[in-house]
Formats: C-alpha cells, structure tokens, sequence
C-alpha cells in the first residue's frame, strides 16, 4: 500500500503558552474579579513579547558534528536559529511557562535535527553517541513533566530530534483493524487520515491537537474516553525504535505468552531508552453514534460510588469524568460549561457513548438507570459543552499567568480503596502548603479515568503568584507528591515522568527496579545519550 | 485481615501423566480401532510401573549447602528422596512423557526446598548465589515447555524451589475488587478461597486443576474464558518478587504513566528474573448466569470470520471457540462432545456467556443474530458438554500414549490477516514433515482466544510413534515452529518459551531485545541461577 503522507500544513503551537495563538481568549471581566477578591491575584506577570526577548544558553555542540548531522538529512533539516532552538526548549508545564516569563536564561538545544526515515535515526544516533551529544526526540513538545528539556551536563553538545517529518499513514489492514502509522502525526492529523477511511483511533487526550502518536507512546497517555477505547499504551501493538545499538522491532501479535511483553518496555520509556519510528496501533470504525451527558449527584462521594459500580459491573460508557464540588461550582477550567443550568452545588458528571445505536442505547439505559438509582439529576447542555470545549483548558491559562495567577495542574491514580485517602490527603498538603505561603489555593478535582479496579484523579490549583512562582509551586509539588506516596497513589497516571517526576518515579518502583532499567538503557544506549536526565537519572557511563 | 490457609489436602497430580490417577480412563476400543486402522498405531509403549523404575541423574549438591537450606526452611522441608525429586523433574509435555517412557536417566533437581515466605526465599536466593546452586521456581510442574527442567551445567547443583506452601488468601479488597494471593495456590484452591467470599478470578486454563497463580503470572497463562476475563497478565495489578538482588514491590494503581509498566517485565519472565511471592489480582463476582452454546458455521473460515466480527464490534461472548472441519469431525480431544448430534460436518464454535441476566441475554442476542446471520446452526448440547470436559483434554494423551501414539499439541497466535496463512502453513509444516518420516499424522485445530486484532491457533497432531518419539516430534515442532515464523505468528499464545522455545523466541524479539533481558536479569540474579536455560540462554557471569 502506498504511502500517505500529509501536507505540511499544520497549525503551530505557541511558542510561549499554549494553542493556536490566533484562538487564545482574553480572560472575562468575572473570572479577574474572582482572582482579585477571592485569591488576592493582584500583580499582572505578562508573557515575552517575542522569541527574542528569550535568553537561551549558548549552543556548545562542535560545528564539525553538525556538519555531520547536516550530511545525514541534508542541511535544510538541522537548524539552529534562535527561535527554532527556542520552540524545542520546553514542554508546556507552568514551570515551563514560568521561566519563559522569568528572564533567565533557558537550556535549549544546540540544534535541532528533523530526519525523515527510521534509517536517518539511526546514524544521527550512532554520531550522537560517537561524539557523546545528548539527543532529546521531540514530537509535539507538549511535556508537562520536563519531559523534552535537554540536560546536557556532561555532553559535547545537544540536540533535539524532531519527528515532524515522519507523519504517514503506512499501512491499514482493515482486517486486523490495524494501522502503521508514524510517530510525528499529531492527534487531529492521525484522525484525519484514518477518518479517510472510516476509522479512529479514539485517543483524545487534553493535548490532542498538538501532541503526536510517537509522544502518546512514549509517555503513556490517556485520552478522554478511555473506559471505551482504552489508554493509547493498550492500542499499540507494535513498534519499531530506533536505538544507538541497533533495532527493536517488538509485537507480532495482540498478546503473547514469549516472554516478557518488551512493547511495555519502551511504552512509557519517555525516549530514554530509543526512539519510537512506526507504531501499529488498533484502530476502530467512526462510531455511528456519539452522545455526552451530564449528571449532577449529591457528592462528589456519591458521583464516585456511581462510576466505580458502572465500570466494575458493566456496561461502562465510553466517557466517565466526574467534578468535586468545588470544580463543579467554580469550573475554573470551563467557565461557561454548566452557565445555563439553575444550580451549581452537587457533583457533575459527564457520560459519553460512542458506538452503534443499540451499544450506545443498551450502555446509555444501564447509566441512566444507574444515576437515578443515587439520585443523580440531568444537567441540561452540560455533556455537549463539554464535548464542545475538551480540549480547551489550557488556553485559558496563559491569560491566567498573565494576569498574576499561579495555576497548575496534577494527576495521580491508585485503587478504589484508596481514592477516598488520597483526595484528601493531596487537598490538603497543597491547602497548607500555599495557605502557609500566604496564598490560599483555590483546589479543584475530577475523576478523569477509571478503571475496574480504581481510578485517577485530576487537580488544578489557583493561587495568586508570589515573588519567585517557580519555587512557591516547586513547594506545593512537592506536597502533593509528597502526599500522593504517602497515600499509596502513583506520581502520575498520564503526564509522566520526564525530569521533573524522577525522584517520585525512583521511590515509587525502587532502586532495584530502577538499577534493572539502568541496566537494559546501558544495553540499546551504551552512550547514554537518549534523553539524559529523563526518566532515570544519567548514569555516567564511559563512552563509547 | 487474617491470612487463610488452605489445608493441604490437595490432590496429587500424576508423577507420569496428567491429572489425579484415579480419574485417568482407559482408552474406548473404538478410539483404538481408528489408532489403529487410521494411523497405523501398533506398538504400545506403557509408562513406567513406578517412581523407582526410573533412573535419575545422581545429585551434586554439596551436603554443606543442603544444611544451610536446611537452617532457613526447616529440615523437614528440604527433601532429596527419589520420588520427591522425580516429581520435580518435569513438565507435562509429550516429550517430558516420553522421556520418562525412554529408559535414560532423567536430569532431576538435587532437592526440593519449600519455603513458606518471602523473607526465606530471599534468604534461599541469596544462599544459592553465594555457592552457585540452580534454582527452578516450582509452581503446578504443569510446564508443556520444559520450564521446569533443571539445567544444572556449570552449576554446584540444583534445586526445585516449591511454592507449595504459600497457598493463602492474604487480602480481599471488595471495594477495589482486588485480592491478595499467594503464589502456591492452585486454580481451585483459589476459586474455593474466593468463591466463600463470592468472587471469581475467572481464569480457567486446560491446566487449571493443577497449574498455580505463580505459574499463570510467570508464564503468562491465557483462560478459557479470556475474551470475558482476560488473561492472567491483564489481571495482575501488583506483584511481590523476590531476587538474589532483593525485593521488587511493583505495581499500585491500575495503570499509570511512571514510566515502562515493569510488572511486564516479570509476567512472562517464568523464573528466570526473580520469584513472585505475592500476585495481587483482579477478581469478580460469581456471575449469577453461565450459558455455553454449539454452533455449527459451514466451514472453519466462515466461523472465524464470524468470531472476529463479534469480538470486533461486540458485544462479546465470554468463551469463544472455533474447531475446524478436522476437530469437529475427529473431536479427539473430547471424544463425546457431540456423539449426540445427527452430523458430524462443518465447523463447531462454542460461545459461553457468564455475567448477569440482562448482560448475558443482550450479549447472547448479538451472538445468535451473527451466528444466524452467517448461517450457523445450533448443536444441541454441545456447549454443556465442553463445559463439563474443559479440562479433560490432557487425561486422555496417557492412555493414547501407552497405546502407541504419538500425541502433542502446540499453539501460536497472530493478527487476523495472517491468521488464513498461518493456519495452512502450520498443517502443512506438520503433515509435510510427519508423512516423510512415515507416520502421516490427523492434525486437529482450533481457535482458542480471539483479540479484536487477532486470534490464537491450538494445533493438536497425532501419528504412530517410530522407534525414537522424541526426535520424531522433535523434528515435527521444529517444521512448525518455522512456519509460525515465516508466517509471522508468535512461537507461543499461552504455553510460554521455556527451554523448548527459547531459539524461537531469541528469533522472534531479536538479540538486541534479548540483550536488554539479560541486563536486567544480571542485574536483578547478578550469580544467574534462576532458572537458567529457561526463556534466555544462560550467560556465564563471574559468581558473586
């Protein structure tokens, strides 16, 4: 089958926030009013002006070697401009925005290399690791965990390996509901191919419109309607990584009794340990049908006890997402979601079916039945809003940094059992710990996944920005993690890990587990040039 | 909660067959005329009359080391006599059976230690390092793969690490739907357990009579009810592990993005990376409804084609499974499944449907509409009847064995448009090489798991055996194993790799996947005395 490959005509992301910045919005007179009287944001902290306003460290990397890497994908594919090196800085995380605001000097790539075959990969690979030049793979640079930050201590020099130019539909086999597909197409561009021919993948997580497959992957992502169609690391079958020790070419089949399943080695691998270069991934028919609802239960307790019965005994819908109280009432991240319903107290809830109509009636009746046995009511137009502003959250939060406001977000999963513990215990360590900074949060939380045997929840945080914001929400991190692992939970259920979960991530699996995966990295990356500094901590291994 | 302890009043399997003695049958004089008139089987070949008319290896583990092992477990549980080391000497496979019937010394574990904690298996483990003593992690001895087989060479000797007692319930979280499980524990022994509570595992393999929970993890045991429960590997939320190197605690929440899923690493790793003390493990309620159903498609395609629709678009049955025209007309395996039935043609698919009314009657709608829809018909009866022989496959290769033939099977999975392929080339493979050595074979197939995105072979072949069995089936499994190869099957769904599959699945992921194992296996059993020979080839590394 032929190759598809895409025109390059893709929005892109803002260099300082997020989104289209054509589609940012200004914050409503309302919302800075609440910052002003309820969290005291008073003092406005405006984004650069332009890339140039950006401070970045001065590029160490030899210019022999990019002469090199210019031989591989030809000159025009290794840049090295102030904005270029600039856009493969930083990920998206409110530290990431912070110190685009700071006016210190950022840690940028030396330059960044676009191959455009898995065999370009690996001889840019074997010249990183003969001249010990870190190499971070960047596909939509959409990290909120430090995850694309190149930590080049150590190093000739580093590089970001940008996976635009591997965008392709390779391969569909309609039979095995299977497509091959390249790490670089991001969420709406892999949708459109396969929406072509009448398939989805039906992976939309927060960052859907500028994350890419390659990122899903490596970072385990989760999309919104992940009780229907499962976590993108469920929907990948096979892989193809490029290491600087040779190939890996992993699954044959949907599972497999031949040893360990090694495709969950480098799902989550955060490009620590290769680069992703084809992925096949399960794919679906476009649902005939598509319908969001929501519910609004006494509690978010009650809520909770309603999602936890309907995806452990089934039917389960394809979307479960449930609001605390304090989210529901003040739906910071979507304002204007539940605007026209009478009341704002309670628990919201969103269902989501997708499927055919007698799957998507048979599921939807079980729910209803379900949500009127807890006494949960419909909330009119608030599965629609929904469906309509999933993906906008985080635009609205470069006008909050802006206007003075520190906000962020935090994830974490763990059992049922647990989930009680764990909401309460993460609430009030990042309560105390901004309160004692002398700025009370305002906290919000959703159950954003569940599964049969517990669920994740999804906090945001707003306070007023204090002098150093970076180190007041280093703090309150800290806090949280902090509580997350006293409380039995994981650091993170779908952002990662990146650098800045990494002490988390080594006391959650422990110094074995870690010295094991030290182990296979020293095996594909003897250099250790992948990534350093992600994931696991650089282990100085002489070179090569 | 208290821990429970079974009694252990547990049945003993057969020291030269399968199952509980007393349940083995004589063969059917009507099965023996088709051995005889069909395959020209003549010769009976009887198992041994006892333990002690078999010779094994003498052992070489110094009498030093035994009292050490002693010092930890108790005297009383470190054994040496010939039966007790007999009984640990094999699996279960046709070759295993055979060898026992040859007349050479088998190669038997010098003793038999059983541990009743985690702590004295850290201890054990740390004991064999220091004086380089094999050790095989012994759970059911129900390995088909030569998983259980000592491979001593280079070793101060070697001994069987029996999980017998670890055989308790020690948590049930019905909230989260989780219990806590000790490895030891037999498929039955847990079903009991659990059932006084009213919860199910739901996991239920040909072997399920005698195989452990430990076994299932370690080996990545598929269910015959997979495509409702899913496979052991799905079920596992947490595992305890114990290596030379220390403890491994992984797993606390369902899914999560800290990094690769490393309780991957362990399932499927059978042994040879550490020994799994705990399993924390999804259960469910006793489903209120159980239905199995025959039905008969014109031809095995025609019923694949429906088993894949259904498993695609759903809903699903809980069992799904599909004999082709051979199995269905021969039906060796379950010689009176469908003796009732007025033809014997076509293809016989059995759907079983376990769960609550609604939920059973919706999904078996669907079933019944397809199954029309393609033109099946019911066989009456024949879905209890497989209920009630699901594990009686195994009981009858003893008496076929004695009888003369040669009987085996095998297994492979892979995505659905290879599937067609696979099946022809594996029959052909078989018959090919079978018919050159003079014994023309029947070869029996069936789908025994399907994936939306694939499905498993099972394979059964039976033919006269020649004057060395094992080198004639040995010859066969190598045909077949290179047509699941060049057909881009995997060497194995559910039996594991054990030493009997390792060249094929070093084949299969690659060397430099391997190479990344064996890292972490240096790292995690630094002395390489779990299970060597088993799922990697041992390397040589400098004793502690």
């Amino acid at each position: 089958m032929a190759t598809r490959r895409l025109p390059h005509d893709r929005p892109q992301l803002s260099w300082s926030g997020w989104g289209d910045p054509a589609a940012s919005a200004p914050l409503p007179e309302s919302l800075r009013a609440v910052l002003r009287d309820g969290l005291g944001v008073g003092r406005p902290t405006p984004a650069p002006a332009s890339p140039a306003a950006v401070a970045l460290t001065a590029p160490s990397l030899p210019e022999a070697t990019g002469r090199e890497l210019a031989a591989i994908t030809g000159a025009e594919h290794v840049r090295s401009d102030h904005e270029t090196r600039l856009r493969h800085a930083l990920g998206k995380s409110t530290p990431d925005l912070l110190a685009l605001r700071s006016g210190a000097p950022l840690a940028a790539p030396d330059g960044v290399v676009s191959p455009a075959s898995h065999d370009e990969i690996l001889e840019i690979l074997r010249l990183c690791s003969e001249h010990r030049v870190a190499v971070v793979p960047f596909g939509g640079g959409t990290s909120v965990v430090g995850g694309v930050t190149p930590h080049a201590d150590g190093f000739a020099g580093s590089v970001a390996l940008d996976l635009a130019r591997l965008a392709s539909l390779q391969e569909l086999d309609e039979e095995s509901r299977l497509a091959v597909l390249q790490p670089g197409l991001r969420g709406p561009e892999a949708e459109a191919v396969l929406g072509q021919r009448g398939y989805t993948i039906g992976h939309f997580p927060q960052s859907f419109e500028y994350a890419t497959l390659g990122g899903f992957a490596a970072a385990r992502s989760s999309g919104q309607a992940s009780a229907g169609y499962g976590r993108f690391d469920d929907l990948v079958l096979a892989l193809k990584v490029a290491t600087p020790a040779g190939t890996l070419t992993l699954g044959r089949a949907p599972k497999s009794a031949a040893g360990p399943d090694l495709r969950q080695l480098i799902l989550g691998s955060e490009g620590s340990l290769g680069v992703i270069t084809e992925l096949t991934v399960e794919v679906r028919p476009i649902p005939a049908t598509r319908v969001y609802e929501g519910w609004r239960f006494e509690s978010f307790a009650h809520g909770a006890d309603t999602l936890r019965r309907l995806v452990q005994d089934g039917p389960a819908p394809t979307v479960l997402r449930l609001s605390d109280e304090a989210e529901t009432a003040v739906n910071l991240a979507h304002p204007d979601e539940i605007g026209g319903s009478p009341a704002t107290g309670g628990s919201l809830a969103i269902f989501g079916f997708e499927g055919d109509g007698d799957d998507v009636e048979f599921r939807r009746a079980a729910a209803t039945a379900a949500c009127r046995g807890a006494g949960a009511t419909v909330v009119a137009q608030a599965g629609d809003n929904w469906a309509r502003d999933r993906y906008r959250g985080p635009y609205l939060r470069d006008a909050l940094l802006d206007a003075g406001a520190l906000v962020e977000t935090l994830e974490t999963v763990c059992f049922w059992s647990s989930l009680r513990g764990l909401y309460a215990a993460v609430g009030e360590a990042l309560r105390d710990c901004l309160t004692a900074l002398g700025t009370p949060p305002a906290i919000l939380c959703h159950i954003s996944h569940v599964y049969r045997t517990g669920a994740s929840l999804y906090f945001t945080v707003a306070c007023a920005q204090r002098d150093d914001p970076i180190e007041q929400w280093g703090q309150a991190k800290r806090a949280a993690s902090e509580a997350i692992a006293a409380a039995g939970g994981s650091i993170t259920h779908h952002h990662g890990v990146g650098s800045d979960h990494r002490e988390w991530y080594e006391r959650e699996v422990g110094s074995l587990s870690v010295a094991a995966l030290r182990a296979a990295k020293r095996t594909l990356d003897p250099a250790g040039i992948l990534n350093p500094g992600v994931l696991i901590a650089a282990d100085r291994v002489s070179s090569l």
